[in-house]
């Protein structure tokens, strides 16, 4: 005390306490490897106490990392409070990626211990390198029981924690003692890693409570399908506890069918996850009776949901999408789609279509959405620019990339007297998201600012071209690229896939009038060329660096606008 | 960048960029002097930005301190974000203070411009003093003229903020960076200072927002009766601001009619004061006819909220009461007494016992409630202790008074390595409240722990007593203190007014009979004496320092209590 004035600390800790202390009997439920368990708060946090003492025996020390390789279960969400209430930093590594990206991961994170699901030992198993792996000291498997591994030092979770001290003293931390990290593994180079500390770990749960953020209370049972190794599962398993409300784990690899049991018997009012989860969900719905009447809302992050999903679960089960937009680099929430005082009152479809954008930022954030030189481009739903948002939730370096800083943060000139270098405040990340803002302050994302492509001085949205050439029924699959320009640095080449038996030439002509109807002239592919398949990433989405590369090639797209179909001469 | 990892400051910056750019056209509504006026939060913005730029032109410097002496209105809440965003301390100073308390506050703070509303210039000139007003160059009138008064430098608002820019540079500030002020008045002593950082403000901002805080949304019609320059009526004109609600200040000195008024007006959804002010609202609504429907609740602080009121709104007008605790050293929100899931099926009864308590402590913050020996009590909801709090809005010292911090703050052992003294984490804000909690978290004030009453090793509560003597019709005022005793350190002694013509001998056996009826036997008064008024502070509440003074007499007790009315008796 003294010097300047202050409060204590943000931390964790106090989410974990008050949920033990004030809703002693909410559950946490969890559909594990051994069939559905549940237990309440108060038995939560004995168990997280056991897991720090049992931690704290095997020798984990403030400061080191402990990596986890599991689904979403009651046990990942033990480790969740544990490993940072104690000091130490959760890092949370996926399973779906690659043997060479999970050796970078764990070598450059230099995990000291890792917690793995019994489904996921094998994955690991195969992944493991002497070298990468030579931090790890001890695998701990999320069951009661080791099953047959190569891997060495192996123990089971319940004889970890089984006999350790139901109580623990937990620390008082400074705010900026990291407490979580997680990888984001671009479409290029290696993954970078993203450090959460005390303090946006507390930010975030705050952020996420009220409306404004995802609008949880303690009369909510919420389910997180989106997997607990993105991004601390989008932070429902600290938000739910800081709301009080209880928790449901759908476990490995859960089908439309286990969710939907779920979400009836365990009367669940919000879930949270990708599209395809979703999808799979309806498609499940309508072949098979299932109670959904609990069900309040469904938070669709990841990728854009489809204003058609959005709008079924409306009409067909009257559950409202609440569509909503982060990063890893933001721990992850950024936007929510709410609608605003009033617009309840619109038309249905206009309704969905605000919804179905990625929406507005959330309290305690700020953005800027800026064109090439760096000045903010209006909010008219029309211009476009990059989007650029700060906040203290949104991490400000990767760890230990240099290079990548440069890349992706703009720190600005100054700062308030009496800061250093590292204390400056205001730095900008760069989303690599290219959007418009409309009036009202809903975002949309219309592009990535790598595929965006840049014609005469203006940004035609490769997205949104792909989304009107896959509306036509002859296309199977479509992405379009900017191929090099000497006069209008970049034009739009079109690949197409399509269906079988489709007459080429006609369907070009096709594509390139729809395109020339919806969008201005110059917006129109130079070139549409045919292929057999668009060729994909690791995660299954469109690897535009392979075409570009393969079509690098400006014969493809010189002296083929046409001087009335330039930008410059629609001004 | 680099060092350790972390995200941009916590301040209040992005509320206001939020609300400005997000929603333009929600409003801001103020009764003044002048009328009421109205005016939209893009306008507000605007003028926010113009003040910022009066003050920087008035010589207002980062780390400056600028005093306000008003109701609440739309200037006093320009005010509240122009002064932090731009660096400097925004000190609001509450114009009922005797003057030689304002005197002392001015000179301690070194407020360098003071605000001051039209009708209490007359009260500011009558408090200055050339010596403790020394630091304050410029006084300037919240209005559009200066009134006839003896003070030097006086500006008004109108021409101070016209013609400045409506825009303005925004620094980066570290959330260190203080930002409010408030001075608490004990019944003793000096006032003392409370400094509010901006991450302190932030915090609050944010804990105010979800369903366990004030549950604020940007549908809501916000309407802060409590004034202004208590605790910054309560952090409302933040998070109104944050949540994009629509914000009614009902200026100086309103009447019930006024309040009834501006709720059937602008469609008040939540407002937010001391009981007193809600009983005359219940009186006014009796006797005139006002459209309560668009009301749907009203957050009482600053006393007990009384379980006839808490009744009274939801029966007669199916208006919630959201019973809130809090202090000035906690900005100051602390608990809410909502309901939990599930107890909206208990009987109404049951519902407004639980909404009389004080309520669940807000996610984000840790208590405690100890004894003497600073070990917990059982949450029974039957044992006392002092509560003690500590969280991130919770401040860990008082602004130049070493000595109160001694008493009124416990700094725990330790703290986390490599911490140094002043940044250690943990710090416990004793609140001097005495509270007893239930099993389900709820806590109950039952005393001040100065006036709590230690008898034979056991705590009785002053307040309890004293609702039970003044329960009964012959008693117009009573109040209970403990008076020193050699074998049980006190013991309770009532001072009691009778009302006009009733027998005193006959009273006090009603009176020792009905507590020995209530409560355990050795909670008796050794005592009752009967007095023609009960001494008042400057603020209107029992003053029992000078009962204490005045009856410092062991003669009152001693002897007097049998030994099978003690409390080792009851063991």
């Amino acid at each position: 005390m003294g010097g300047m004035p202050g409060a204590t600390d943000q931390t964790l800790r106090p989410f974990l306490w008050r949920a033990q202390k004030m809703f002693p009997d909410r559950e946490v439920v969890s559909r594990t490897h051994e069939g559905r368990e549940r237990y309440t708060y108060s038995e939560y946090g004995a168990r997280v106490a056991q897991l720090a003492n049992a931690l704290a025996g095997a020798g984990i020390e403030d400061g080191d990392r402990v990596g986890t390789f599991c689904w979403n279960h009651h046990r990942h969400f033990e480790a969740y409070f544990a490993v940072p209430s104690m000091g130490a930093q959760l890092h949370t590594i996926n399973p779906l990626l690659p043997d060479h990206h999970i050796q970078y991961i764990v070598e450059n994170a230099a995990d000291r211990l890792l917690f793995v699901d019994p489904s996921l030992v094998e994955k690991l198993a195969g992944a493991y390198d002497e070298d990468a792996f030579e931090s790890v000291e001890q695998f701990v498997v999320m069951g009661s029981e080791v099953p047959d591994t190569p891997l060495e030092n192996v123990t089971d979770y319940e004889s970890f924690v089984g006999g350790e001290e139901t109580d623990y003293d937990w620390p008082n931390l400074p705010e900026e003692q990291p407490a979580g990290m997680c990888y984001t593994s671009g479409t290029t180079g290696k993954p970078k890693g993203v450090e959460y500390t005390q303090q946006m770990l507390w930010s975030h749960t705050m952020a996420s409570l009220p409306e404004a953020g995802l609008d949880l209370r303690s009369s909510d049972v919420v389910m997180p399908v989106v997997p607990m190794f993105h991004v601390n599962a989008w932070g429902f398993p600290f938000s739910t506890t800081a709301a009080g409300a209880k928790h449901v784990y759908p476990g490995p690899s859960p089908t439309p069918e286990d969710l939907a049991t779920l979400i009836e018997e365990e009367g669940v009012t919000i879930t949270a996850g990708v599209p395809t989860v979703w999808l799979g969900l309806l498609e499940y719905l309508a072949e098979n009776d299932a109670d959904m009447s609990s069900l309040e809302r469904i938070v669709i992050g990841g990728s854009a949901a489809p204003k058609s999903v959005i709008r079924r679960f409306d009409e067909e089960y009257d559950v409202t999408v609440t569509h909503a937009w982060g990063m890893t680099e933001m721990a992850p929430l950024g936007t929510v789609a709410n609608l605003k005082p009033g617009m309840e009152s619109l038309p249905k479809e206009e309704q969905y279509e605000k919804q179905a954008k990625q929406g507005l930022l959330v309290p305690g954030l700020e953005m800027r959405v800026v064109d090439d030189d760096g000045e903010e481009v209006p909010w008219n739903g029309e211009d476009f620019g990059e989007l650029w948002v700060r906040g203290p939730w949104v991490t400000t370096e990767y760890f230990e990339r240099p290079e990548a800083n440069e890349e992706d943060f703009e720190v600005p000139a100054g700062g308030a007297s009496g800061q250093s270098a590292d204390e400056v405040s205001g730095v900008w990340l760069k989303t690599g998201d290219v959007v418009t803002v409309d009036p009202e302050g809903y975002v949309k994302i219309v592009d990535r600012a790598k595929d965006v492509i840049k014609s005469g001085g203006e940004w035609i949205s490769s997205v949104e071209l792909e989304n009107a050439l896959m509306a036509n029924d002859n296309v199977a699959e479509a992405t379009v690229v900017g191929v090099p320009h000497e006069r209008w640095q970049e034009r739009p080449v079109a690949f197409v896939v399509p269906t079988r038996g489709t007459d080429e030439d006609s369907l070009k002509a096709e594509l390139i009038e729809m395109v020339e109807d919806e969008f201005p002239k110059w917006w129109a592919p130079d070139e549409v060329v045919f292929i057999e398949e668009v060729p994909k990433t690791a995660t299954g989405k469109f690897d535009k660096k392979v075409l570009r590369e393969q079509y690098d090639d400006q014969s493809l797209v010189e002296g083929k606008t046409p001087d009335d179909a330039a930008p410059d001469a629609n001004d």
